[in-house]
């Protein structure tokens, strides 16, 4: 990463790099408002109109870097005319907040998505089962708006060692076959929890019935099922409401 | 479009193209469930496994064909060896049934999840105000998962076109200062609704705070909003769980 960074020979994104990238002035605000200590530098094209939010954002810490070959090397797609760099990192799920655990997510846009939804609903905590979706890789990043900043991320090689981490709590399997069906007047209230969803496709295997409670969303048999992202917004949603984590 | 047809020179879909393609062998089996009529052909490739299901659904009526050059022509990507063909159709929404109506849906992915969310829970009807992501493009298909062909879907050419149209009924826009702060113990109950969602950058301007009651979903301030599908996806659940029009 070190070489990279110093001689500034930035490339298209790639999941062994140690950096990463944020694409457009949103996703770089948020790196520098919530992860300033993450981020390398910034890059602004000669088209970007207004760069005074970020230059203040970046104080002296950060360099600013005007330059528009960078774009074209990290093939930004046009209209883009900020471009952050950061270090990767990864947090720690906090023991005392309930989670959002997803088992082998496989869809970027979808882990992004699902990470703007997580921060949205009053959630901080996202843990994710290996193999998955790379939730540094740009697209992720952009599909969060950038939330990926504002919430703690986890990565487990088994949902054994999640569970080994943070036993101590209520865990809900969201299954098509869950005994709970999740209806406004019938949403689990406790005090603490994980939310555990499966791999878009294959959802989770049997074995997860035994983890705790299985939360069934209703729907009709017009669909396989519902999109991944989706069906955590309901029942994120749902739990939060349900559990007073979402003030008015 | 018939040319096209009748000489089999497809290519990339274009949206000015009088039909589109399914990609995939669930897709296309929608299509050849839910709309036969609509299907002009079908193309498979010598790597597909068991096209018994496909040749038992086209039967007499609708051609297979085994040719592995047009998957190429059209560029579909790899590992995709059905393609169908389909002639574009439009239909008309129910007046008696409730309504998604989405204003100047943008990303064809969102829109493809929406459609999939309105079958998943219970709706029938999709109204989309102009101008708008294209429905047919083969992307908004394969996000739907073909559940395009279960849904009626209508577009307007304003919202006001669609007032005229469906004005009998309680339109509950979904705004960010909406009114009513949706919560399990707070969705209206009402015979005949539509649920009006804003373009994913703008949402709906304060000319829709006229329309009916406003409906704010209750976020953190750690998101600008929700994402376009999951804000669809929840409004759309509660609205079907509180009027009954999910069964388990």
């Amino acid at each position: 990463m070190t070489n990279d960074h110093f001689t500034r020979k930035y490339k298209s994104y790639k999941k062994e790099f140690g950096y990463s990238y944020t694409i457009g002035a949103y996703s770089t605000v948020e790196l520098l408002s919530n992860r300033p200590e993450k981020a390398l530098a910034v890059y602004i094209h000669s088209k970007h109109n207004d760069s005074r939010l970020i230059e203040s954002l970046c104080g002296k810490k950060i360099e600013v870097i005007r330059d528009d070959k960078v774009f074209t090397q990290v093939h930004v797609n046009d209209k883009c005319y900020v471009l952050g760099v950061f270090q990767k990192y990864e947090t720690v799920c906090c023991k005392d907040n309930p989670h959002i655990v997803l088992v082998n997510p496989s869809d970027m846009g979808n882990l992004g998505t699902i990470i703007r939804t997580v921060a949205g609903l009053g959630y901080k905590d996202l843990a994710v089962i290996t193999p998955a979706a790379d939730i540094y890789n740009p697209k992720t990043i952009r599909a969060s708006m950038g939330a990926l900043f504002r919430i703690n991320f986890q990565h487990f090689e088994t949902f054994k060692e999640y569970e080994q981490a943070f036993g101590n709590r209520t865990m809900f399997p969201f299954m098509l076959d869950g005994e709970i069906i999740l209806r406004p007047d019938h949403c689990p209230k406790t005090k603490l929890f994980s939310l555990v969803f499966g791999n878009e496709s294959t959802g989770l295997d049997q074995s997860f019935s035994k983890v705790g409670p299985g939360i069934k969303i209703p729907q009709t048999g017009q669909v396989d099922s519902l999109n991944l992202s989706v069906a955590v917004g309901i029942g994120a949603y749902m739990f939060s409401l349900n559990n007073g984590m979402l003030k008015d």
